[in-house]
């Protein structure tokens, strides 16, 4: 698609305030502007509330009644971010899939490192489980952007582990999940990728590994067994430090006998489906997403 | 979707007469009856021609006008099978996707070891090319299945380095991608591949090879340079020796910002879309092929 578009975006990154390896309470400050300075449509209906004692943040369109849930987990290499940050793609999503977001303000690192973040998504989930009419797992599906993707990925390695029902899917945007940081891409594609240096994302890892062991699996999912894990769609641009980390998850995930689709859009940024609005690639993706939904996620909750 | 679907299909393989490893005039003999043994559907019409001097099957559906050409690349570990064992197939393909297949009947190894069969693709492909009408690239994509898919690779690789004109896309069925027989699965997939043995598979790479070497990129495309490859599709069953086959072009093509969707169907066997009529998951491979093909090749050739 357009290669100005692609370029636009590109600058916007490189010229971003954001300091991913800087002070933590000043960046989330940086992150949070940078990611809710756009209005969302006036459609879209937030309402904060709680789901197994964690703070959610209920993002849905006005008017439509939702055929799926989608359980969120937003970006920031477990330091940023908020259920907020992620309210602009999660609602784009929402209205695309005509499905209810909950994007789960789970707790951060490094005042809370290694497995908080974990704990809060396990009991949201469980909640969310245990909830009269959305409760059936038929219905569930989670997503995850960054960060994010790891935890979702993370969170149902645990659910399998505790024997709890898999939802009907997973979604996973330019998934963060090998904190060892040995990815081919992570040196591959320093020159290529606007958002983000080694560096950074090295000193955002230690804040959430804490004293655990990076290899972990439940930290870094590519290790982990996903045997049992639901369909999982997998997307990532090529020019990311974080590519391997999409390549790997899906190279696992296939050998774990998960049905698994991973695409890969050349080209394009870290989160460059939070971009559709001014990227082809950005919509074509979520188009795919959508398609992915409706197929996996049973409206009626069969 | 139906565990007894996916049972008698791997009965059926397991039970099945080939022997991989063996003698290759009497293998391709038990290879082709194999694919060949079903009759086509009676819409199916077949004619042979020539294509650059190169032997190839037409395989169209009566009555309908072809939206694009598919240039077809048969399976069979470079020594077995010929146009007309990718007829099933191809003409399930041809009548979802409204397109032409050409199928070519390349040189079989070890009679006509690598380059032949490269050397008939190109052949193939640059005739094509120049055809009026049909010659247009945006009209025409590449398929291979299993050997072909490597062969179909390697062609968009040699294209690229002649600097001919690309096609619109390619779609690669189970990928026999590395001739060194590297990959992970190669080891970790015995158990559960119903098709074949390392081996056997052992056997036929070297008829292929001859005195190449196996790392060559045009011998396994695993290890090429994919810059500037069109949008590829790429599927592979859980149940492969091949799989990581698959997953490692994927990542090569990620890593070499081509666009690139890997879909892995668990607990299927190598070119289960062969049976989309009594595998679920067969059908549903097919249809994200068709609609792959329906985005990537343009019916007016602009």
């Amino acid at each position: 698609m357009s290669k100005e578009q692609r370029e636009a975006l590109d600058t916007l990154f490189r010229n971003g305030p954001l300091d991913v390896g800087g002070d933590p309470a000043r960046q989330r400050e940086v992150f949070t502007r940078m990611l809710t300075s756009r209005p969302l449509p006036e459609d879209v209906v937030l309402t904060p509330a709680r789901l197994g004692e964690v703070p959610v943040l209920e993002i849905g369109i006005d008017g439509v009644t939702p055929e799926g849930t989608l359980l969120w987990f937003h970006g920031g290499f477990y330091v940023f971010g908020s259920a907020r940050t992620s309210a602009g793609l999660a609602s784009d999503v929402a209205r695309r899939t005509r499905m209810k977001v909950i994007s789960v303000d789970y707790r951060l690192a490094p005042e809370y490192p290694f497995p908080a973040a974990l704990d809060d998504a396990l009991a949201a989930y469980r909640a969310l489980l245990g909830e009269t009419g959305s409760g059936n797992p038929a219905r569930i599906a989670v997503v995850g952007e960054s960060a994010g993707a790891g935890l979702a990925t993370a969170l149902l390695v645990r659910a399998r582990e505790l024997s709890l029902p898999m939802p009907a899917a997973g979604v996973l945007f330019s998934p963060y999940a090998d904190l060892t940081l040995s990815g081919a891409s992570m040196t591959t594609k320093t020159a290529v990728d606007p958002s983000f240096t080694p560096d950074a994302v090295a000193v955002r890892a230690k804040d959430y590994m804490g004293v655990a062991d990076p290899a972990d699996p439940l930290i870094s999912p590519v290790f982990a067994n996903l045997r049992g894990l639901p369909a999982l769609l997998i997307q990532a641009g090529s020019n990311e430090l974080l590519l391997d980390d999409a390549v790997r998850l899906a190279a696992r995930a296939a050998a774990d006998d998960v049905p698994v689709t991973l695409e890969v859009t050349p080209g394009v940024p870290h989160l460059f489906q939070a971009f559709a609005a001014m990227l082809g690639e950005g919509d074509a993706a979520l188009r795919q997403v959508t398609k992915f939904l409706h197929a996996a996620v049973t409206p009626g909750g069969s």
